[in-house]
């Protein structure tokens, strides 16, 4: 084989309460890469669709994943080239460099046939996502693995995929800001009271359980954030609008994907949906913040390839 | 109706990651509660089967509860004699005090035909509760709901019924150890760095999903409790070795019953429970400690009302 191209969607990581542990995939949106054998020893980097995409191999996320599972593999001087079309938009909150990452591990193990398993994958794309985000597997996990997921422990890897009602959507509200990933971070209380962990406990709990029971309503009341949110919202100008309005809509929930600055909310239907999208938009817009927002399923399948050639 | 009898279930709170969130009813012990109407007014307390439960009907919490119950059914001027026979013993580990106070608020509300929601019972419960251990409800709603139960909420008051295999048990491990609430509590950190915060909320989502799908493997997994065990487990001599000793025998997790000084195990059936409880005993003894271990089914109906006499 002289190269394998991989799809791997975006998502939406935290889910409101699943801060670093919740992340699903987004249906029908997400980065290609295409990784092949190169005569040169090393890694090259060419990106499609995107400027601002690090193309010094040490930094960018694709990059990173390939090498590491090239490691993984035992075939460290075998030469490879790596070409990312982004679907995803940089620093949007829609798992960009995670997406980017697991699409390339999953084309780097298909070229190299050297058929890690799926833990071995996540661990390289966590060592991308560390380099750039932080050591945390909500949104790499999702562009893998497809579906829900609960990041259960790093160490060792346990992701499990959670059952979730058919009729689920996500809507995700792209505001015209950007917020680097490293600030929101940063925004990130280090410490917190007993009360404050118990209470995201409870409403984690409350999630999975309200995902298990396809039960809109708490799955509504559990879509509640006492660390990420309150420390974020004050860099989102909008945010706070653009959730009442969705919950005004019929949302089941709604709060910050990921990072942000992307707005995330659970619609019980396509129909739904919509209606929560539109006013999503409309609260940005009368805050004067052009936003775009669009209605997605959830992606079964998670990072796979498309296409091999010999 | 001159008097109402009611019985509520022994109960396990924390469950593991689950600390003043999770909790389960057991079957077959508990604590009875028979409320008569007195013709003098004011509360008039009588315990049977345990000494040192305090009689004052301010630091008693089934009087408390039931004086509760009289205030929200508009009947303060009622005099109520109430009578406890206690079946769980005190500070044991096994939410004696919750379980009066819940037998004592449903006995009183059926006495006083108040009619009260199951949620203003457990406010009634909590009530009492906060006078003796704090202000946490997930013994008081185990004891009043029955079965396994995720308090999401307090305020308002919002508590979950968890789906869980029909198979599962509870070993219950007493060793012959007295170990106050307020010192377990007061054991607690007041503070978490965020990384448990985080990883105590996966693992009660984890716990919560593997009850839901009936997997032993990840329950045992989940139940992981990085914030209530490490800092009791040094108050509580011989729980570390019943603890290795029932993961050795098949355990699906062990951790604390609540505040201690009780252990409890998740075992897969009957059988395997036998075998975790007799490990466990032995584990204690070896260690010089006396202990008494058996097995649950979970208790489905919670507090209620056994007899009424006119």
């Amino acid at each position: 084989m002289t190269s394998a191209h991989a799809f791997a969607p975006g998502t939406v990581a935290n889910l409101g309460p699943g801060l670093d542990i919740l992340g699903l995939a987004l249906e029908g949106v997400g980065d290609e890469v295409r990784v092949s054998r190169s005569p040169a020893a090393g890694l090259t980097v060419e990106v499609l669709g995107a400027e601002e995409i690090p193309l010094d191999p040490t930094r960018n996320t694709a990059a990173i994943a390939a090498a590491e599972v090239r490691r993984r593999a035992g075939v460290e001087g075998e030469g490879l080239s790596i070409q990312i079309r982004k679907g995803l938009p940089l620093a949007g909150g829609q798992g960009g460099s995670a997406a980017s990452a697991a699409a390339a591990a999953v084309a780097t193990d298909a070229l190299l046939r050297a058929r890690l398993s799926r833990e071995d994958l996540l661990e390289a794309c966590l060592v991308a996502e560390e380099a750039v985000a932080g050591r945390h597997a909500d949104n790499a996990a999702a562009a893998l693995y497809g579906g829900v997921v609960l990041v259960r422990s790093l160490d060792p890897i346990d992701v499990l995929r959670l059952p979730y009602p058919r009729g689920l959507r996500i809507v995700l509200a792209r505001p015209a800001q950007r917020l680097a990933t490293e600030r929101a971070r940063a925004a990130l209380p280090a410490t917190l009271s007993r009360e404050i962990a118990l209470a995201q406990a409870a409403q984690v709990g409350a999630l999975v359980a309200a995902l298990a029971a396809g039960d809109f309503e708490l799955l509504a009341r559990s879509v509640e954030d006492r660390i990420a949110e309150p420390s974020r919202e004050p860099l989102l100008p909008g945010f706070a609008e653009a959730k009442r309005a969705a919950l005004k809509a019929g949302a089941c929930g709604c709060s910050i994907s990921g990072a942000g600055p992307s707005a995330f909310a659970f619609a019980r239907d396509e129909e739904s949906g919509e209606r929560i999208a539109e006013a999503m938009v409309k609260a940005y817009r009368a805050k004067g913040i052009e936003a775009q927002a669009r209605v997605f399923a959830i992606d079964e399948s998670g990072a796979r390839v498309i296409a091999k050639h010999d």
